[in-house]
């Protein structure tokens, strides 16, 4: 449990290529009053400048999985998002000890995710947030991915507190979409919002449990022996992210045109279905499964 | 006019993030006798392999804008793609006397732009090309978009007769959508079949007119002094390829919310709307008139 929130940080363009949150933290920059609390200060970060510069998800590596402790300390990690990481472990940081509180993440997805909610601690602050912004905007989903924040690669996992990202889709890469823009700047309003509310102890009415999703594994394309993909996400399947997915539903059709139904024994749930940025691992989608997440009593700061 | 079709090239992977056309080229190199017909002979290139192995669009630039006669005989036009220009210009033309008569070359857009047929000239052979589809695929698209063929400079203007681009959305970069990758496949096969029966000299019963789209300018994004785009399309124009925009309509919308109007005096029809290929250059969409296209008498082959 954590004091109270006294730095937070929104950060974009952590995929170079997912301009929502470039264009949020610029507009941000020139009208700062929309994140301005009373409580806390807000600051504002694009933490990938080359791979946004050039609208590719990263040069080197996904900067999203680089913040590692370990990794952050090992000196022979010289790729450049390997080095932004450890700039932004140096200005956000340290890992073991950070000046920042908070991290808000701002990312889309080419999947047909709507607002999902991505936090990797059951802190109640955390979870709070989640079931706040849900109560605001009730299509938003929380998916809800337990990590120790030493071993979390996410850049969200720099704060004190392990944080959140805001993922939207779908939405093509390299490009805005006023309806996902406008959802996650509503997002971020409400998130800021909340830790405003926790900080000056006001009563915030939050239900004790939600539904949400939790990750189970990654599911890989079908491909040949050459690693060509030879099989692509079933139409009947396409755009059906956190829906139920049980033994026998279609999952893949080759490419010349026969269906790969799902082999598993057990039902599961869909997510990041047809993300592109996975296609550079043959990944198709991945599975979840439907879980309840609950609120753990906490005293108000 | 030309006499008769002996060699047909069908291409993918021009942009290299367009993956559709790439996938089906790979899937006829080995199922051909999808794409075999009796009377000419369909040969398959993937004609942009690194900027498809970096799942680009370009390497350096634009290939499908490199094939102008002019610059395939410069010899200081050296980028990655200037240079493919020229490696292509060998295998299948040279642009003056070309040993392929005709090129399909496949395409997809982010924009909603649905089945469109984009061709480059009038000749009864292609626009009838392009109204064969359209009866078989009645939902297609015709953008018409005359231009000399030694100086148009698309890769299709390759071919003896300026051939013939499919170009299907919306879907975003990078990925595989099987109705995207269905219907380009549909209407391949469409186009393959035309070019069979007019080859064997058979009946096809056409109209004389249909109507299509004529491309009048590129409309750029509002920027500020910096070059950084302040608005982006409008939720209401969002979608909307090949609908009419009536002076006073909305067109952008900026990162504050405001509403920017179309301030024309005359309507035009949107095309490309929130093309991410074309963010490079902060260009938003395309105007376009609607036209009727004329298929001219021409004796059968």
């Amino acid at each position: 449990m954590i004091d109270t929130i006294k730095h937070v940080a929104i950060t974009g363009g952590t995929h170079g290529n997912e301009l929502t949150g470039v264009h949020l933290i610029k507009h941000w920059s020139k009208c700062p009053e929309e994140v301005d609390r009373n409580s806390f200060a807000t600051e504002l970060h694009l933490t990938n400048p080359k791979a946004n510069q050039e609208v590719r998800r990263y040069i080197d590596q996904d900067l999203n999985r680089q913040f590692n402790a370990r990794d952050l300390k090992n000196p022979d990690l010289n790729g450049y998002e390997q080095q932004r990481a450890k700039s932004l472990n140096a200005l956000l940081g340290p890992k073991e000890d950070p000046r920042v509180d908070f991290i808000l993440d701002l990312h889309t997805t080419t999947a047909n995710m709507g607002m999902s909610l991505i936090f990797n601690t059951d802190d109640p602050l955390v979870v709070g947030m989640a079931f706040y912004i849900k109560q605001k905007m009730p299509e938003a989903k929380l998916f809800f991915n337990p990590c120790d924040r030493m071993k979390d690669n996410f850049l969200t996992s720099l704060g004190r507190l392990n944080g959140f990202l805001i993922e939207v889709g779908p939405i093509a890469q390299g490009l805005l979409n006023y309806e996902v823009y406008s959802d996650t700047h509503t997002a971020v309003m409400h998130a800021l919002d909340y830790l405003e509310l926790r900080n000056t102890g006001q009563a915030i009415d939050l239900p004790t449990q939600m539904d949400g999703y939790q990750f189970i594994e990654k599911i890989s394309l079908p491909e040949d022996s050459e690693g060509e993909i030879t099989a692509m996400i079933h139409p009947n399947l396409q755009n059906k992210d956190y829906e139920e997915i049980k033994p026998g539903d279609p999952l893949f059709i080759t490419l010349s045109g026969e269906t790969i139904p799902y082999d598993g024994d057990a039902a599961v749930y869909g997510a990041f279905i047809n993300e592109a940025a996975y296609y550079d691992q043959n990944v198709g989608l991945s599975f979840m499964e439907k879980i309840s997440i609950n609120l753990m009593n906490d005293s108000p700061l």
